[in-house]
């Protein structure tokens, strides 16, 4: 058999478990389960015999499920949820011919599929929302420890103003907080189960209770529909509906959106983290492991390896997501195309989300600080890092005209001859009008301009 | 001056209310507001003085903004704040020199422009909520008067089983609720100010505030901040924050979600009156004009134009709201361009979804229906399009093989001779066991094989 | 081992032969064979011992890869080169140490992994190429044979003038051979190997033949840098180079140009064979085979999966293509992430466009075209398709007011009536003036107004 | 008139020459340019009368257009060129009501907005060529003068090995070199007319000459097709067609892939100018100009400006390419959207672009290298960034194994301690067996390890 991806070129989530969680096996294994809830569903309410399930549920223990030989039967039918059913329906048959006729009974292939795919979300989400939270729990010890280290803020990649690298990592992990929200909401609420029959009607579905004799064999067919929508929604723990979505792609979108969030944040930490080890700079460090962000040529490399797998994921993220939302065009009561183009961005967005979820939890449980190297980086520009606070000083006093004008030519001369800021403008008189130079000094202490960092870091703890 | 966009080539838009709100004017007006209510609350705090925001009122009242001239300027900044200060600068210090140092009091650019992007997407979203609502009532309409009109739905492009034209009426409804939903979400708690000066310490503020001799001097940083932020939140009815979200671009990401989701319900409605309307389908006409959907050329043309316009916006803003996901990777305190890359594609997502949800409500308002159309059309497979429902009455009787066997020669016979599936059924002797003609033919038609079609309306009008 | 990915939910490749092209195994193969090319160019250029060539070569051949264990290992060195080259060392040692110590010799990740990946893609691009071709045959069939069929051309979904069906098909052809002469363009030059070493300036290769006393000891450094990578390039049949395109990513950019097309080729023709497929239009029908198309509920369904599956993969490669470009923004000498970012995306692309183009060439052979249905649905107007033509004979002679105020009213009455079009006209005594009841007959004619349909078949199957 | 956009959001081209070229303004003047240059093609094959072509060209000339009306009218036809043709008419019709009759004489919207798009695209991508030369031409200066200037080469940011200034320039000109022989075949060869008439038969414009008396009223369709575009395209300047591509949209697939490429290869010249220029770096430095690069807030900041508007824009182009290949797939004779959502992405992608390529242009024409800074970078590792060139010389002397572990035990030694790498060397007795402490300095001095760094520049600057 061919197999086309074993993960060489997504190191993101090679060998992590959201790769188990939405491989094809899984895939196929939720679709028997969809069939198996839809059988047990449909026998709680007499639709099909009590002892079908049973014997159903026999035969899909047993069976060797062949993926590979639906994948390629798939192209007869372009879903491959049919070749599935041929396949599904041999096994019962092999065990209990009757029962062969009972399974599947009434139903089509996007109820399958969709439901399987809820399935698969549901878990895939999970086991994102416990590495974010993984990740929120490391980066929560980490912005505690560093509450009040000064850093060096930047804007546009220059030196701007002091803050604290508690607070930077306050801001990955309010990104990270953000979408374990959005996530939880998705999954606890966003999930439905899809069933709808044929196009949406549920029609078959009816039929198959009227022909039952069962309980609801008279029953007006919204009841039908709601006993058995709900049954089936409550033996899969997904979200119950009032009407199917075959063509209201919503949960899709849904996905697609709290997906491309989760990979902004993680990708945010991850280019922060990238920006912040560079050689000149090295105020942090991703955890070290034995032959971790080693090069084959130059030995004396420790690669930011981490978070480049991270950014490589969430560089690839937007634009599968967007084809989720394109593919909410969907003409008619099934789009030829539209539905059938969402699968695998959808598989690709929960693999490369959850394996850069799992890569920042590592990321995040070994990263080091290095409070002295953020220290002498701050210190680089004599002062210049907090002339915003001078500018606020000065204004009211000079104006801001003249303010601007002693700033500029002092931030000039002490960087042409590397001086620092404070002893050049208790050179210039109407400045030392007001501060003598001590003062200057003080208030261009990076430590003494910190606003509310330390308070950031606080505020983002107690939300964690 | 040179104006890119007269509206020539996105006509979805040209002339619909949604430009007024979203155009540069909107957007400097809305800088304009921003600063002042920043003036309000740092005076009502005792930051600035009180009757300095009277003369910052008046001065920005009576300047006459070149736009224009901001926006070259902006080149020097990457962005429009810092020409745009300088010329409010210049314009309250014509009415008062010492109003003009307490304008912008501690402020940056991000702050103005951030905060003037959510007053700018409040507006818009409500535009957008009104037209959604004014789709979903006028769609209400058609629902409930089509509840029972029996339509074929398709899928894949083939007639599949039978609907009703309301349940079709009903999807688009069902899409469009759930994009009010999320828009109201968004709207009323995901548009939040923005507040952190220089790099999200709000150092600044808190230096201004410390200076001003208010009440607020001698208070901790984080009071101030909260203060401040509250006010300022309050004067522009946006919601209030507990940090700043410089680098956290969730209520961009967020806007970006809703308003793909809002543009693909459109664009399902759309592209369903584009199939509907074909030449050989005609169950719905788009609404008359004088002069709509005319052809220069062809004088029979009835274009579906206003669908036309829908569809092209919702193939255009997937591919921008991935921008806005891929701008969340900002490095540092503030990203050198992807702050700035998200400008033009918010406002273009905007203004696309403003013009469609605008035109939608056009189209739904005046979308006609044929129900005696849908019946002949149905009619076009000679009870085929039912024989699902034989299906499932042969399959208990026949078993799954038998029944198929005998369902597609018949289909076969049928369609080959253009008979009836029912005359063809009742000449095999293994279904004639089992149903008399009649039967066949009742079982065969189209209006009592309809599901839940009619109760998935009351649904969603209950919903709605 | 955890597979991903079996191809079910990818059905529009699943066992088309690019997957064994472009799969995980093949990579690493690839990777085997740009060590291999590398070390004969330098036994060739004496950097070298010949004698170790066919070590490196023995030993590679006996070795058992593990593809998963290198996927997992890539992790720590964020791409896949660094374990591969330790399983390759090591394999290579167990043969001959010292020759252990030859293979890689001066190299890097980047050179070995782009030179496979450009190896990849001219194997993929080959079976694109021929598969493209064969439908482009198969399709010049069918135009031949339909030059002169008319067909109704439509215009946003409406009957607009006549046109032949060859015409139609020639449409499809052309956009397919521009595909073609790009897909060459790139596959013949566009291709090159990657040699730079560590970071673009080759030292290393050049010390390597510095320190080997070989023939180019003492060279210049151009010198042995282009001696060396001509002869790499001969090896693999790939395009030479004057520099290394480490952070220039062209080549992969020119990929994704050439890919994004034709798929663009390939969609609109599905996207027109699923038009003229639809119940009411039955143009066109796919190619039957046994079990293909159909529904597992409704017996009489015929669905149009090939195009189906052709659609679904040309909504996906236009995002897919859109990261290969947003990966051109690769800082310094090697980024870290855009880099790792074009490797799924690529690899997608060529399955999607692989699987696309074989599904194409299987329905361009089988796919039948029903004349009689077409010139039935062409008469469907009654006339009015043609009206153009009277438009334009009326308009000298009545003025532009005056025709159109004709054919408006006329083309009103006959589609109200239900009557032909000539036969309205005729009462019109403007008309009558200048044609009579037969000549606007004949005016009528579909088939007498098709301008050069014919001949633009002729020109395409010129072109092909 | 409510105008959209005066640039202030997209400062990248605000009052770059690029918006005069692509503005509505300019678009209906083209369109106007069309119809003149048809209306000169008919008449010089005697299908209009010569004098009309004057008294139209008086007409246009002395019109004044209105482009706000005609975009709001647009909405009814969702194109604007029926309301501009109906506007055409009647300015032509003030002047001469005959000559009215004979503009856009058998034409239709799509034939005069695609060919107006080509005349379009051809300026844009002249004024965007133009400045790809200048800023190659201008880095082809820094190039020569830095050819030999060592700098760190950093991959995954991190220090690797020494290259040169010079070559890093080179890296960017050979992107924008690559971008501008693709910009100059699409310029040259891929910008067509486009003629097809209402449904791309060209039966109109046949009709039209047959009813013409001139001298084609007897040719075959072909012949008229033929002539016709021949002198159309010839008028134009632009590319002649065999065929319409009214559905076959190569040469708007082509303009994404070159506008795309381009803004890649600009977009990674202002990554690297953002990275190069960080306060921790600074080895270049932007161009000042008054009040460039500063900030509000911070007297001492001097912002990467320019390659922050450029970054900007490269973020943007790829989803916006995505979207005009997505919009291949176009169903029919005309799409019902999918033509009508090329439009604005063209535009913008022209205006992101062209703004792009005229910044880089004054980037790189006064872009400062500070080659002192560069050294001072180079030696912050005391020798480890050349450890690649000791490993390649120790592999043979001690084998892999043990080369590797004395150079990474020494580069922790060196690391930790702040000691220089030669010396560190020097004190293990394995190395000191092959080389003498000088030996091991001078193996170490990062400009004897440039490789072909400087011939690369030698060499782009050949092919520039």
């Amino acid at each position: 058999m061919v197999v086309v991806d074993k993960g060489l070129l997504a190191p993101v989530r090679a060998g992590v478990p959201v790769e188990r969680l939405v491989s094809d096996d899984a895939w196929l294994e939720a679709m028997v389960e969809v069939e198996l809830a839809l059988a047990r569903a449909q026998a709680r309410l007499g639709i099909i015999p009590a002892e079908a399930v049973g014997r159903i549920s026999t035969a899909v223990r047993e069976h060797r499920w062949d993926t590979r030989a639906i994948a390629e039967a798939a192209r007869g039918a372009a879903n491959p949820v049919v070749a599935f059913v041929q396949q599904l329906h041999r096994a019962v048959a092999e065990v209990d011919p009757t029962a062969a006729d009972q399974v599947h009974w009434g139903s089509t292939s996007q109820d399958i599929l969709d439901t399987a795919t809820m399935l698969i979300a549901a878990r895939a989400l999970s086991a994102i929302i416990a590495d974010v939270e993984a990740t929120v729990d490391a980066l929560g010890r980490l912005a505690r420890e560093h509450r009040d280290t000064p850093v060096a803020a930047r804007t546009l990649g220059m030196h701007a103003v002091p803050t604290t690298f508690g607070a930077r990592v306050a801001v990955w992990m309010q990104g990270l907080l953000d979408a374990r929200d959005r996530l939880r909401r998705v999954r606890d609420h966003g999930l439905p189960v899809q069933l709808g029959g044929a196009a949406g009607t549920s029609a078959s579905y009816v039929e198959c209770a009227r022909g039952s004799g069962g309980e609801l064999a008279t029953a007006p067919a919204a009841q039908i529909y709601t006993r058995l929508s709900d049954e089936f929604a409550a033996e899969l723990s997904l979200a119950p509906i009032d009407a199917p979505w075959h063509s209201v792609r919503t949960p899709i979108a849904d996905l697609a959106a709290v997906l491309a969030l989760t990979s902004g944040a993680l990708g945010k930490f991850a280019v922060d983290v990238i920006a912040q080890s560079r050689t000149e700079v090295r105020e942090v460090a991703e955890p070290g492991a034995a032959g971790r962000g080693e090069s084959s040529a130059m030995p004396q490399k420790r690669n930011p390896v981490l978070s480049t797998l991270i950014r490589a994921a969430a560089l690839q993220v937007p634009a599968l997501s967007s084809t989720l939302y394109a593919a909410m065009l969907a003409e008619d009561e099934r789009s030829p195309g539209a539905w059938h183009a969402e699968w695998q961005p959808l598989r690709e967005c929960l693999l490369l989300v959850g394996g850069s979820a799992h890569t920042a939890a590592e990321l995040a449980a070994g990263l080091t600080a290095d409070s002295g190297r953020m220290g002498r980086v701050l210190a680089l520009s004599r002062g210049q890092v907090v002339s915003e606070r001078l500018s606020i000083r000065l204004i009211p006093l000079l104006g801001r005209t003249e303010a601007k004008k002693a700033l500029q030519s002092a931030a000039f001369e002490a960087e042409a001859r590397g001086r620092s800021l404070a002893e050049v403008l208790a050179e210039n008189p109407a400045v030392r009008r007001h501060f003598d130079p001590d003062q200057l000094a003080r208030l261009l202490r990076p430590e003494e301009y910190l606003g509310v960092a330390p308070d950031l870091v606080d505020r983002v703890l107690g939300r964690a």
